[in-house]
């Protein structure tokens, strides 16, 4: 999977994910009231509204982005319901072949791990037969447990072919509060950063590891000392646009091939008919100015990394 | 609801906490088959056959015990009707009165972090009505994201009366990996546990914190530590029974009061009927098994806190 993710940001030189992360207030009010007006003002009727928004989303710009990434706690806040539309937003995306990223950041002791990497990457066997959960192509993980939480998720990567990100520095503003405390003069990210690189060497893809990382926008200073550290591993990057990360910084999360980094821009992208720039497609055509928000960062990410 | 827990636990004489953490595996022949049969080896059948076994389980011990911890991995294996058999678990625990500590394990940035807390403790907002999606009582939270991506949850609990366990201190073998490194000369999991102490402060319960934290039952000589460290947080103890924690080592987990922790047991009480010393009560009466497993269990830890 890190090689169809390679080869299409290749392809479509856009080194950039769209966050699928839908609060019900960015979901134009027509969609909301037909949703409720079908399934009422209920967790399914939420659930509804956001799932036509996604496919919306998807449907404007598939053939611009290489991936997805639906952010799955804007669905578990609407309970099960939720869960349904955060499962059918990643088997429309995949069937647009895109790449999905379940941005789940789950993480636990081995065994525990095990049954999550079954649900989210795997398959799991019941008498007979084998299912897949929720069979996302990529998932985030929390790191905290160390190997032995991480280990299964490398397993059923190397069984599927497919991957995960491994949070190393997160671009929230308290991010440093642990992962920057000095270890032997050395911040804890860096530490995870030389397990992660541990974690992806028995499961290299072409040129990249299964295993990836994120390391936030926020921190590009981090962000270049992290890419000469993980020289083969993927870096997904939060925290461009809304969050403060800007593209002339990101040019070091990269390497010298162009390729090594995926940028996520999450609100500025499914959002965009809120703001000013994009106010004159009006929220009937969200989903166009989302198109058009996708375009801009594309040029902007791309435009910065050919200077 | 800490003061709900902490008299649950002392009117029942109980510091334990039963782990629904069901593997297929665990649950009887007969109960798969009848569910297998309704349903067919689907993921909707497995869900059938491990709510089945829950409620059979909750049915038979929630007399004794205070509290169950289902973890939630165990059922997004089986994906959206695996998720669906976690929430009937909930729902059914609750209407028996027993205290819910999803153990889920989210934490993420503040936006997210506070869509999970409003998921599965608090409430979400559609049209004019408000919904609680998976209301549990206490969820886990992992803290390597710092102080932005806890909030949300403390704000929660202090609106809900709910409550969280932080991990600090995991049971599981590679938990030192990164949490026990030496910062400025103290292992990273007391920095940890001294953030506790301030998320907590300022949502006291009559004597113990909304503020819980995680400490495995693995690493006596850090949980005694740690019970000096946090004086006013509830501890829960994983790692009891399969995964190796004796009740003689969990004696300093505890406070003077006889307070201040509650030992989880998963495998050790629900498969209980699989152990040669339970075997008697064959895999027709798993939960007469499960249920003298847990008077066992209560006996072996209030025994070794009377000593």
């Amino acid at each position: 999977m890190i090689n169809k993710l390679t080869d299409k940001i290749k392809k479509l030189n856009a080194p950039v994910v769209v966050g699928l992360d839908p609060m019900l207030s960015y979901v134009p009010e027509h969609i909301q009231k037909k949703s409720f007006a079908e399934q009422g003002e209920t967790l399914a009727g939420a659930s509804e509204a956001i799932w036509q928004f996604n496919k919306e989303i998807i449907d404007a710009t598939c053939d611009l982005i290489p991936a997805v990434k639906p952010q799955i706690a804007m669905y578990e806040q609407f309970g099960v319901e939720g869960v349904m539309a955060f499962k059918r937003t990643v088997d429309y995306a995949k069937s647009k072949d895109l790449v999905v990223i379940g941005d789940v950041k789950r993480g636990d002791i081995g065994s525990t791990s095990a049954a999550y990497a079954a649900g989210h990457l795997g398959k799991v066997t019941v008498g007979q037969k084998t299912y897949a959960g929720f069979d996302e192509d990529f998932v985030t993980v929390n790191p905290y447990l160390g190997t032995d939480g991480i280990q299964p998720f490398v397993d059923v990567c190397k069984e599927e072919k497919k991957g995960i990100f491994v949070l190393v520095k997160t671009s929230n503003p308290s991010s440093g509060e642990f992962q920057d405390k000095l270890i032997d003069g050395r911040p804890l990210y860096e530490l995870v950063a030389e397990k992660v690189n541990e974690w992806g060497a028995g499961c290299m893809g072409d040129r990249y590891s299964y295993v990836g990382c994120v390391v936030g926008a926020t921190y590009p200073e981090m962000g270049k000392a992290l890419r000469k550290l993980m020289p083969n591993t993927y870096i997904l990057v939060p925290g461009y646009g809304a969050q403060g990360g800007k593209a002339e910084d990101l040019v070091h999360y990269f390497n010298a091939d162009g390729l090594g980094a995926i940028v996520n821009s999450s609100r500025g992208i499914i959002a965009a008919y809120k703001q000013e720039k994009y106010a004159r497609f009006g929220a009937e055509h969200f989903a166009d100015a989302a198109r058009q928000a996708a375009v801009d960062m594309i040029a902007d990410i791309t435009g910065a990394l050919e200077k």
